[in-house]
Order: structure tokens, then sequence, then C-alpha cells
């Protein structure tokens, strides 16, 4: 199995993805949200570019079945239900509704990996362990995609992919001794030492160098991923308007065990 | 001082280099062998992308004034002098020559940004600190150009960039409260925290999200920094063909004190 990671949605290349588990990273804030509002119960989020597809859409449907959700420079758009934070997509709000959620870099990122993988998990921090589960039995390639800010890496993204990676490294070894439930590791930083990584039905875990240093901003942060939330470009902004609950917030590991999947134009947790 | 890193050759956007400091990083092998023939008193290396550009460049030379050196798929080329192992390049064999080198990767991303910031300085592990001090010293804005492998990030490119923004952090906040000259920290891995890097002169030290990922990859392989050539994609490459020296070798921190720099065509000391 081969671990690559696609550092911002520029640099996607769908053809590249066929036969490849993808999942996405844009965790300031759409993962986030999404994973929340359907760990909360919502039926199905909707992700779409620009506003404007948001109320096109919500017209086509019976009212009070959907919510309207999404941001532009990380304040609510008018006229929505809801802007993009995580703490607003609670169960008494989202249960059985369709939210339809603008966002631009994570809803970019996701059709563009799909266009090449078919369907894309979403991944967060809050559901790390989920991702890594999901992978390990679908038992394929993977791309790690992170979203990116404005074009560019962000730190906040690649944390993510890399707590997912080590997740993926300790399951990988435990499945050669023991069984998965006892897999999960002490939640401790640890360092890994590739070459340790044991073969296993005459496959490795191949790791390729963007995942790698992924894994180590893993190993550096994973005791306090808040502090790279406090670190990166993205989240000093949220911090400057005052979302620091935010911040905390998307911090959590394994909040949810809920695994995200956009196919076809939504996201369910079961498609 | 905001610094920047371009994680590949690919991603060298010439215009956006413009007033700023440039460094190259290829350190496997290019940067190292660039370095230890300068420093073992080469009077220029000369960098060129084909192995019929070196052949055509030396008939220009006097005979006995010039080494051809260089590799494809990390062997010698054949007909000439020396391969590019920086081991090779000892003060015996290269003192007062012309080096023409040829290598991909290094001298593609080297040209692409010198076109947006008139000289590229090469870095290292072997000259971590030089590099660090002469950008301070320079007092732009810093791009860290990674040539990467194959079109695709290198970890072992990014931890030596890391390891220089490492250093442009202490020498930052020692410049703050001491003299220059004692800011060097000693040789541990040590964890940054980026609030508590100081204003200075009212201005502050900027990391990027990519700079600031690759400072993380430097506390995690500070101590050891071989450990991230033998988990690097070109790093095990290199092992399979038997050159553990040449990783050992290029892994040394801080060997020489000399800044390379890349200007019209050509590598000296000083341009």
């Amino acid at each position: 199995m081969i671990i690559s990671l696609i550092p911002t949605a520029q640099d996607i290349i769908p053809e590249s993805l066929n036969n490849k588990s993808a999942v996405m990273f844009d965790i300031l804030r759409a993962s986030s949200t999404i994973s929340t509002a359907l760990a909360n119960g919502c039926q199905q989020v909707i992700p779409v570019l620009e506003v404007a597809d948001a109320f096109a859409l919500a017209k086509k449907l019976p009212e009070n079945t959907y919510i309207l959700g999404g941001e532009r420079g990380a304040i609510k758009v008018p006229g929505f239900h809801l802007g993009n934070s995580p703490l607003e997509y609670t169960s008494q709000v989202v249960r059985g509704k369709t939210v339809i959620l603008t966002t631009t870099n994570g809803t970019k990122a996701t059709r563009l990996a799909a266009a090449g993988a078919g369907e894309v998990f979403i991944g967060s921090l809050l559901n790390t362990s989920a991702v890594a589960n999901r992978l390990l039995a679908r038992n394929r390639d993977v791309a790690l995609v992170c979203a990116g800010t404005r074009g560019k890496f962000s730190l906040e993204d690649t944390l993510a992919a890399g707590m997912v990676v080590r997740e993926l490294v300790y399951l990988w070894q435990a499945k050669g001794t023991k069984p998965l439930a006892d897999a999960k590791q002490p939640a401790v930083t640890q360092e890994i030492y590739l070459d340790e990584v044991p073969l296993l039905e005459g496959e490795n875990l191949v790791l390729e160098d963007a995942a790698v240093a992924a894994l180590r901003l893993a190993e550096c942060y994973g005791a306090n991923p808040l502090r790279a939330l406090y670190d990166s470009l993205h989240g000093q902004k949220l911090l400057q308007l005052g979302l620091e609950d935010d911040l905390a917030y998307c911090s959590q590991v394994d909040l949810f065990d809920v695994v995200p999947v956009y196919r076809d134009g939504k996201i369910t947790l079961n498609p």
C-alpha cells in the first residue's frame, strides 16, 4: 500500500487518483464542519462552489428540509442559516436535514479528487482513526489530498493528513501481530522508524516523501494539535476574527467515529 | 522578514522571487557536491543541464583547467572525470579548477530561481549556519527553493531548508538580546514556539506554513539528519546503489562555512 500526499488542490492530477482511496482535508473548517454535521444526524451535505449555486439548489428543495451554510472570508454569507463554524451544526439544527455548504478550497479539491478516484473520504482531526481504519479496510493505494490555503501549502491540513498516516502505520504494525481491536496506541508522540514497519502478506506500507514529512508533523504536534492551528496562517486569521473556539474544537482528535464520503455530488455516511 | 518555501522546481514562479534572497537545496547530491568543491578550493562551478552542454563548454576551456562532473541515474557520465559524489571533489582534484557539473533537478531549480532573484545561494546541510547568517545579513524576504525529486516533494531537501529556518529563528531570537557571536544554540532538538520569536526593530520574522513544516522536520530530525536521508525515496535509491558513504557525508551539519552563490551562469564563493 503506497501512501502519497498532494499538498494543495492545485497539485491534483485526477488521473493519478484512479484506483486509489482519496481523502480530502480542509480542516479549518470545511472538513470539520462536514464531519460534525453528519455525526450530528444531518442526512447529507451538498458542497457547492458559489453562493448563487447554493441559493439555486435550495429553491429546488422543500422548505424546512435544508440548511444553507458557508462563508466568504470566514464570515457567514448573508441570507444563509449558518456560517462555517462546526459549533453551529448541532444535532438540534441539522438532524434529518440536507446541508448545502459553500466553500471554495475544499469543494474544489474534493471534486477534482473525485474525478479521478470516484469517491472521496472527508478527513479531519475529528475523525482521524475512523479514516485510517477505512483506508486499511479498503486496501488500495492512498492519496491524501490537502486543500491548502489560497493555493499554498497549509500546515493544519498536512498535520491532519499526517495524523492519519501515523494511525495507518500503527494499525499496519499491529495487524501483523495482534487483532485490530487492540491496535490503537496510547495518544503520545512516539517516533516511528520506517524500517521497523513490518512486511505484511508480502506487501509493505510505503510512504512517499511528503507522507513521511506529514507523519513527522504528526509526531511533533500530536500531543498538542491546537499548537499547529495557532502556528498556521489560516489559524491566525481565524484568531484575529475571534474564532478561537473553532480552533479548539477543530483540534480535537477522534471526536467522532464517522467517515463522510463524497460521491456523485453529495457527502453522506453511507453512500 | 518573511520566510517562504517552494517545495519543488515545478512550483517556482520567477517573478515571485524579485527582491528576495533565494536559496536552492538539492542535497542528494548536487548542493553538497558544489559546497564541497568550492570549500576545497575550486575556482568556480558551472552547472549545465545536458551532458552535451558539458562537453561543448569543456572544449572552450584550456586543458587541465577544468573537471567534468555529474551523473545520470546517479551513475557517473561516461567520459567525465568525476561523478556526483561530493567525496570525489577533494582539494587535490579540484583546487584552482573550473568544475563543469551536469545535474537535472538542481540546475533547473537554480536557473528558474535566478531568473527572479538575480542570484541564488546554494544550501545544504553542510553549510546550514553559513547560509542562515548570510540571509540575515542580507535582510530581504527569503525563498527557500527545494529542487525535489522527479517533480515531487523531497524529504531531504525540505529538511535542509528547515535546518536553515531553525538557525534563522535562533539567530533572530539571539539578535534581540545578545551579540550574534553567541547566538548559536547547542545542537540539540529544541522546540521553537513561534509566538516566542521576538519583535525586532518593529519587524517580525514571519514563517509561511511550509517554512513552519520544514522547521518541524528540522526539530524531528535535527539530532540525526542521516535518519531523514534513509527515510527518503532518493536516499533509498542511493543506498541500493551502494552509496551509503555519500549519505553519511551529506548528512553532516555545518561542515563548511561557505555560501556558494549562483550568478550569471556560474557558482562561486565571491561573485
